[in-house]
């Protein structure tokens, strides 16, 4: 991630208060009726220092959700972060630290995990693209999220260095080639502004005579659907600057920079969210003689 | 998938209860507070046709979660499916056809389609590893679910063929490494069976040792983590049968066989829920002259 | 409201998931936790017919919230409407129809009315801006709504004629004078546009150099705060049709007209939400004979 | 509002696991997936004291809701209060400060001053009531209040000095004009005698005969709808005191000396709570040097 | 129960909201993450029919619970009632029915008894107080329920005969012994009558001279604590009629009809909601033929 | 309860989520939406002590719950316990205390009171048949417990020396006599171990023959159900210790002796949880002067 997004992106984390909604239901999915057998089984007294460790390269995301895991589960449970969201790890990077009662830190150790490890390689993910675009060119998120998760893989994308496409449908207008179905673009356009004055109106164009007829009917975006780098020039000399020009359809790491080269603003790509494989992080364990 | 397995293995999918309340929290995080701004600019009239197409070579998994998204979103919209949940599919196999008001196809398409390639996604790379592991080994999968979404996971798991290790920390008792901070194997296991009795007692082994000591103690089952199959099978050889052997740790579709021949009953994975990419399924639309 | 709007507006409804959330909360609050005491004092057997009957001039808004009421509280009511979301209703217009056991009408009416009263309220209010704003200048809604209630209130707002502002702080941005006090209005444009690309962004000023400032730095959007219709002019002079021109701060129905003489694109008010008084509806019943 | 109310009344505060779940709701509703886009832009480490000012004459309520709304959102913002629920309010009076993080005091501003202006809105509406009734005659709430909001509402009215009827249809019987198409007053006070012994058994009387019935039946409260102050001071020469007299039915500020005069125990209104136009509050910022 | 009561009482069904609700939470609680693993092995298309049958003396209540678990289950599933909430049961009886796939008969047979067994045990233990107190003197529930079934045990006293003290602290004052710690009964009485004007105001005594205090200042009703039945004639000699009298403390089945005797009005009691053993009843199940 | 559980059972209580949402729920459904009326006539200023005391021999439980209860309503009122969840009272054992303003003190009391009651009531039912069952043989609660309550009343019977049977369908397999209406043992338990290996699969058996059927298909566990001693000794005797027995079936505190001499591992019963008689205990008050 370049320093530019840095400056504005304000904190990586999502609202604090689907953090806490996510976690609480996580918990209670992961406890059961009866709690925790196995963990029932060590003795109460007995303290451990888990240090989080990173197994391999990545991007660090979801620390607030970690921190939330034990605050929930066992409020004598601390828990120290040496790195924050968005910072890039490696095998044994040791990430941050859980400490308090053992029982406690091995109840929450996957629930913790679980959030970390995902979220992590949705940054990660993101961050391979970012860094295949370069510079210029800007990575977008959709919407096709982990159902219930947006909140949090948006975060993680931003922790990437990515940036957020629409968060939800009331957010601006996107027409895409399914909707032509019902109505043409010029109409779609002239519906768009006149009924939600102020907010983007994109269109997805899949040929160069759409962006024409997008533009043309006052289009604030054009998205340029499965087209090849070469198409994607034309668009983009066609648009002129007008406005941002998004691409997407099966962008990759490996030709996310060809698109970049062709004058892409922005690269969208659902790989990212629903396709990131999770990062290897774990708990290193050791009882506490403090 | 076997046979075997499809004659007891009942329904895949998870509770309805959960199902409902997942879909209603997904619709409510993709609609916002205004609704669908775009969906709005079609006209109200015009009906609409989708078929729901795959993509890509897979196995099917999440029909009632796609099914729950329209009845919740307009019962007027009915969906049909061709296949079930636990069917083989490959590019341009149609699974199931929606059929209602355009602007309500088109504004559930995309909760449905992240619930249905999550889901088919998790299936896929479960068959996989079903697949590579051959009949007599079965595959596990782990608690490193996504947060929230556990027992849709685990069902989606069984469509691909695999079978459900705990669903929760309540289930049955897993002495792992990281216990053994507190507690040896006899202590653990004695306890276990004390407090939790009838319920399945499983110990983390990383050394044959432990092995003998966790039979000895009464474990009523042995998980061998990050052995080679050479391992594996001089661990079977010395728990003759007594106990089920879950084979764990960095297994991989090409090493399953080995682990398989190696005598393992149960070889265990994260990878076929928490870094299974989606399969790729999509809405073929036609607005409906019926 | 013109034509122009309701061609696009699409359903006045807020999203069915917000209805029906709402809906059963109202009920339960309402309800309490013995059920209707003074309902149960009639015989179970008798039925009745209520006329839902406006009192006064206004705009009828929430009939779907009424419809939902009785569907959960008792599915055998039958609720019809004889007007839609939008329209225009007076003193002793019918605008639909509750028959059923005359038990869970009584139950049921209070909760009905509650809704159709405020958001009939909402709409009524927000007709009149849109009357005296005129063709040209819409008339725009705020946050300022009562918490829990925006996308009811939202929705009541397009059943008027209005549109819709921000529905969250997710939306897009809008730098306003308490913003100011910590960055520019260049820093915070640029970082917008950084952060946020594809976004509408927003910059409240007020004064003239400041939307000198704010087209410069790139907003998309300037909103005139608590200017005279005089200012405003000069300003959309300024302006000159590149950017939409807000105008806030103290508009009443009897200045909303010059501010459009004054060439404001949009005019936003927080009465329409926050201090519209209830419009007077009511249930005229007779027990039904059918 | 008299000093005999004060004393006796307790805390203004609605139930504080009402406060919280709908902070927490309307938090949620205001920051959508994404957060707060434009705080976001704001230097981290920026931090600000904000005044809590009036801006016109009112009564003050809901500043638990406020307190809790950024004990939810961060819990280092400090918020202290000048004043309490209750207290009266001109143009400038400053009612409290808030201080911390700037990005957090913007991001909540809107959240507190929603239920901060509607709540004290409501208590100035009571207010007036109060003060025109005098001494003797009390104001009470109604039913009809914003759905989800009663509990709030009905503090607020506390707070105004007023006092709170029915808070659901749990409490106490009310027999309206509408129950009589199924039941006499008759049957329906004896049948409540019956069933719900030791509550309160108010009959709604159109007409002096009325209330001869209800008396005979047993009823102790009549609720006089729709009656000229002169009608009023009849019934109440008829109860002559054996039971509290509610007088309710289009009474305003203009109108309730009258009925007070005419021996009226209660008056009744809705336009307290739902229609009673929010109070102007605001937050003057200020960067903090501390 | 006499017939005074069956005609006034309405429905005994607690509000429908609470039902919903608490039907879900129960199956999900029941089903867990992953489904009934039993009702799984047996062939999803076997049919059965069940028998709801009492095996014990008792009053039926509950049905609507138990309905409404096949509802959110399978809604394929038919459940028929031969009997009504309130119906007295013996070995034997049989009260309804339930006929469907044979999984979804088996999956929710628990949840459905659990609701039925513990709410008609709530409904006998009321009876036997009713019967034994005798027509004159009502037997009244207490706040003293189980967590979160309040409502639902309320409603099951109202199906034994009995009726509802309050619902919650909201509903009217009583004024008990601990009280008295801060605030004597003259001066809470008044406070009483100025802030919650219109309502039941309720004094427990334990001499009579609390009963003279507590009339003198305006009590609607007292609650006799612990006294002999000789000291509650006293004390309702005393009283004369004025107001009525509820006795309560450690009163059995065996000693009500004293108390009765000795001119209670009411006598409360929380053997019949806290301490009743459940009902016996079960499921009969054949495979259905048809 | 020997020691050699109370080792290893661990924390007594249910997990900490399970408890907070339900002290949520039941003070939200006590304090009703106006809040304590009778609370508030007591003066603000006015602080208590109340002593937690038994009045009845029995063993404690729910301590987190009343815990949880205060912390919700009023931070600062302080809870401290003398004993612990398990321990032994009797009348006028002072198990703990609670000290803060005295409202807040009142308000509380009874939802406080509430959970221990009735958990203590379990945890006193489950402690009898304990004691009655002896060393060897362990008492199993079942999954016939109280809506919503499950997971407390399974903490509550751990406290009471108990064990805990299945807490969700999810946990194990047991086929019982209704699933025999679809499917034979054999049948059942080939493919519970196929679709469910690893987990415990217990059959219930009438007679002695269907005990050789469920070892032979290789049960893991089986379940006598209403036998007498006598047949339960001679399954014993067939089992020979390969699997645990398990009697159920009309077991009493009188009769639980004989079955465990009989040779039972575990003796389950659902009087423990669903017709455990509340332990009686209360608050002695005193107004504080510290």
């Amino acid at each position: 991630m370049n320093a530019r997004e840095r400056e504005g992106a304000g904190s990586f984390d999502a609202p604090v208060a689907v953090v806490r909604d996510l976690v609480r239901r996580a918990l209670a999915e992961d406890l059961g009726p009866l709690g925790d057998l196995t963990a029932a089984l060590v003795p109460a007294d007995c303290r451990a220092r888990a240090d989080v460790v990173a197994r391999a390269d990545g991007v660090l995301a979801g620390t607030a959700c970690a921190t939330e895991v034990f605050a929930q589960l066992d409020a004598s449970v601390e828990v120290e972060w040496a790195l924050a969201d968005g910072a890039a790890v490696g095998p044994a990077t040791v990430v941050g630290c859980v400490r308090g009662p053992l029982r406690s830190v091995l109840t929450g150790e996957r629930t913790a995990l679980n959030f970390l490890c995902h979220l992590s390689g949705v940054a990660t993910a993101t961050r391979s693209f970012v860094v295949a675009a370069g510079e210029r060119t800007r990575v977008w998120d959709t919407r096709k999220t982990l159902p219930g998760l947006r909140a949090l893989e948006k975060a993680a994308v931003r922790a990437g260095g990515g940036v957020n496409h629409r968060g939800s449908l009331s957010e601006f207008v996107l027409v895409k080639d399914n909707h032509l179905a019902g109505v043409s673009i010029t109409e779609a356009v002239g519906r768009a502004l006149a009924s939600w004055p102020g907010r983007t109106v994109e269109v997805e164009c899949d040929r160069i005579d759409q962006v024409d007829e997008a533009l043309a009917a006052g289009a604030t975006m054009v998205l340029l659907d499965n087209m090849t780098p070469d198409e994607v020039r034309a668009c983009v000399d066609r648009v002129a600057g007008r406005v941002l020009v998004e691409v997407s359809g099966g962008v990759t790491v490996d030709t996310v920079g060809a698109y970049a080269e062709a004058g892409a603003d922005l690269v969208s790509t659902s790989v990212i969210t629903q396709s990131a494989p999770a990062l290897d992080l774990g708990f290193d364990l050791a009882t506490d003689k403090g």
